[in-house]
C-alpha cells in the first residue's frame, strides 16, 4: 500500500506538477482510503518527502539497469552519454524537477530534497566515471564529467517543454566525440608521456 | 504602472515560486490598486504571460549589456562562457524556470511560454556564435554551441538548490579550455586544410 501511494505521487507529479498533486488525488489514484493514507502520511509534505526518497531509489535502479546493457569497446562512450541523456529526459527526472523547483521556495521540502540530491549527484558522478573508465587524477577530467552531467540536466529541462529528441541526439553525438578525444588524450598522455598523433 | 506590476510579478516568482505568486501579492508589492491591476491584467495568467514577455526582454538586455563588456583576445572564450554561466545562475533565469516548469502542466501558459522560449533560444544561440567567433559551417560546431547553452542551463538549475559558484567556475574553466581547443582546431583546419601541430 505504501509503495502504491508513492508510485501514485510520482505519477501525479509528472502529470499535474507539484501544486496539482493533492493528497485527495493521490489516494484516489492509489485506490487507498483516505484514512489509510493519513495513517502512513499525515501531511502532503510527508507524502512528498517519502516520494522523493522513493524517486531517488528508482533513479538509481533505472541507471543501474541501463548501465548493465552498455556495449564495450569503441561505442561505449556514446552509449553512456545516450543512457544519461535518456534518463534525464524521462519521467523520473521530470518528477524530480517538480520537487526540486518546489523545494526552492519551500524550506521544509528543501531540507529533505537538498541532502538527497547531493547523494544522488555524487552517486551518478561516481557511476559515470566508472562507466567511461575516466581517470579523475588527470587534470580537467573530473570537471568534464561534471559538465557532462550538467549538460544532460540542461537537456532534460529543455525536453520538458517539448520533444527535442533529434536535437538532443546530435548534441550528444558531438559531446561524446569531444569527450572521447579529450579523455582519450588524457589517458594516453598519462600512460606514455609522449606525443601521440592526435585526431 | 504596467512596468511596476510586471517587475513585482518577476520578483515574486523568484521569491515565492509560481504557485505562491498571487495577484493580491503582486498588487501589494507594486503599490497598485486591485482595480487598476485588474484593468491591465484581468487574470493571473494575463499577468504572468505579460511577465514572461517582459522577462524575455530583460534576459535579452542583460545578455547584451554583459556582452558589450567582454574582453578581446585570448581570454574571450572564457569570459563568454562565464557571462552565460552567470546569467543562467541569476534571478532572471530563476523566474523563467518557475514559468517553464509551471507551463509544463498548464496548457494556456505553455502556449505563451513555448514560442517565446524558442525565440530566446535562437537569439541566445546566435549571440553566442557571434561572441565566440565560431564558424558553424564546420562540422560539430553548431552542436558544441548548443551543448554549451544546455550546459549553462543545467548549471543554472543546479544553482537554484544552493550556492555552487566554486564548482561552476571550475567546470566552466575546463569547458572553455575544451571548447577553445575544439573550435580553434576547426577554425585552423578550415583556413589551412593542413595538419597543424595540436596541443
Amino acid at each position: 500500500m505504501r509503495a502504491r501511494l508513492l508510485e501514485a505521487t510520482v505519477e501525479l507529479l509528472v502529470e499535474k506538477g507539484f501544486s496539482g498533486t493533492t493528497t485527495t488525488l493521490v489516494s484516489e489514484r492509489a485506490g487507498v482510503s483516505r484514512g489509510a493514507q493519513l495513517h502512513h502520511f499525515p501531511t502532503k509534505n510527508d507524502l512528498v518527502v517519502a516520494a522523493v526518497t522513493h524517486l531517488t531509489e528508482r533513479r538509481g535502479e533505472e541507471l543501474a539497469a541501463a548501465a548493465s546493457q552498455l556495449p564495450a569497446g569503441k561505442q561505449r562512450t556514446r552509449a553512456v552519454i545516450q543512457m544519461l541523456g535518456d534518463h534525464f529526459a524521462g519521467p523520473v527526472f521530470t518528477a524530480a524537477l517538480e520537487l526540486w523547483v518546489a523545494a526552492r521556495t519551500d524550506e521544509t521540502l528543501l531540507e529533505a530534497v537538498a541532502p538527497l540530491e547531493q547523494v544522488v549527484g555524487r552517486e551518478t558522478h561516481k557511476m559515470t566515471v566508472q562507466l567511461l573508465g575516466a581517470d579523475e587524477s588527470q587534470p580537467g577530467v573530473r570537471e568534464l564529467i561534471q559538465a557532462t552531467l550538467d549538460l544532460v540536466r540542461g537537456l532534460g529541462l529543455a525536453s520538458t517543454l517539448g520533444d527535442d529528441t533529434r536535437r538532443r541526439r546530435r548534441i550528444l553525438d558531438q559531446w561524446a566525440a569531444t569527450l572521447e578525444t579529450t579523455l582519450g588524450f588524457e589517458a594516453r598522455f598519462a600512460r606514455t608521456s609522449t606525443t601521440d598523433k592526435e585526431q
